[in-house]
């Protein structure tokens, strides 16, 4: 028993790597999506288009050993807690790592034009945003609420940068219509950004409710 | 034992009758948006801006069913998949009655402008969706492969109207400034009605998943 504990925490722990793993991954490619937009860097940006398939590999492999973990271990309480939580948050860092596509497809056309307008809020939510992600897996990994509370907290403010950024972006497009194609691409990356604080909540929310068992998802 | 394998069946039969009440309850949420979007009927999608919480009961009662599932009957190959397939479908359909709150946002917007035009292909791209939904938690409750494989087949079409969307409505907002506003609203409902379909297509994924344990998801 001491023994199949032992190989249990370390399977466990070998997961929670793959998944911190991932979650680099999907960090740098969302990292590279947006230096390609500000730096207008189109070669950059194919390299994001092409390269999804370490994250793919890890998703299937991820998958697999929590249902190894739960067949071989049948683990009880907050290891149960735990892998069911890996279960989702590998799926929320999928979306991500397809999120830095869906960016990199929006830059591809955004290059095609002459540039709106300096870029600032963007950039900064995309930063918040892999803040919030990376807070969330440092939550799950250490098994810590008040990251994970804190990470439900800089969503409100991604809310606020994705709301002034459509404003000013409908200004210039009323203003001028030659900038209606390239504005409408920096809307949808901002939402494509926004959704990548989504999925990072997510990842928060199921933290809190691994360690308290307590469900914060619809207060 | 006998009892047990059949107690767990009954249990495991009465998630799936929740799956499938809860899906009803997405889809009809989003059936009224779209209504309250094509008849220009602001009362309606007012209903659906404030009633999720029915939703969101479920969706926590089915969590909290999985758990137990996996806690006291620890299910082995097909039964295991498909409460951890649970888990994952549950989150889904929160997300879907989620993406109906954000269409009614963008219908409310929508209607203190006049029509941009007659709307066909949005209406359609809704069925659409509505029909993968339906199909996708059909074939997890038959445990139907095939069906599960038609849904990945319908999500092609609802790609190409969404594109079709987008062209046409870019061409209203260049031609004619005053239906830059609402023409954006438009897209980013069919954006939202995308989405829709592309939580149908996880649906489908993990059913062929459980059925046959072939991941299909990277291919």
């Amino acid at each position: 028993m001491e023994r199949h504990v032992r190989h249990f925490q370390e399977e466990l722990d070998e997961l929670k790597g793959r998944l911190l793993e991932m979650g680099g991954l999907a960090e740098d490619r969302l990292r590279l999506a947006v230096r390609g937009l500000v730096e207008r860097d189109g070669p950059l940006v194919e390299k994001v288009l092409v390269g999804d398939a370490a994250i793919n590999q890890l998703h299937i492999d991820i998958d697999d050993r929590c249902f190894k973990l739960l067949a071989l271990h049948q683990p009880m309480a907050v290891d149960l807690r735990a892998i069911v939580a890996a279960v989702k948050i590998n799926t929320d860092l999928e979306r991500v790592g397809d999120l830095a596509v869906n960016i990199s497809e929006a830059v591809r056309r955004y290059l095609q034009h002459p540039p709106v307008k300096e870029l600032i809020d963007i950039p900064r939510m995309a930063e918040l945003a892999q803040d919030m992600l990376r807070d969330a897996l440092d939550a799950f990994v250490r098994r810590d609420p008040e990251l994970a509370q804190h990470v439900l907290t800089q969503d409100d403010a991604l809310d606020e940068l994705k709301t002034a950024v459509f404003r000013e972006l409908l200004g210039y497009m009323l203003r001028d219509s030659a900038t209606i194609e390239p504005a409408l691409d920096l809307i949808l990356i901002s939402r494509h950004l926004e959704r990548i604080g989504d999925h990072a909540t997510n990842v928060a929310e199921d933290v809190i409710f691994m360690v308290s068992a307590k469900d914060v998802r619809h207060q």
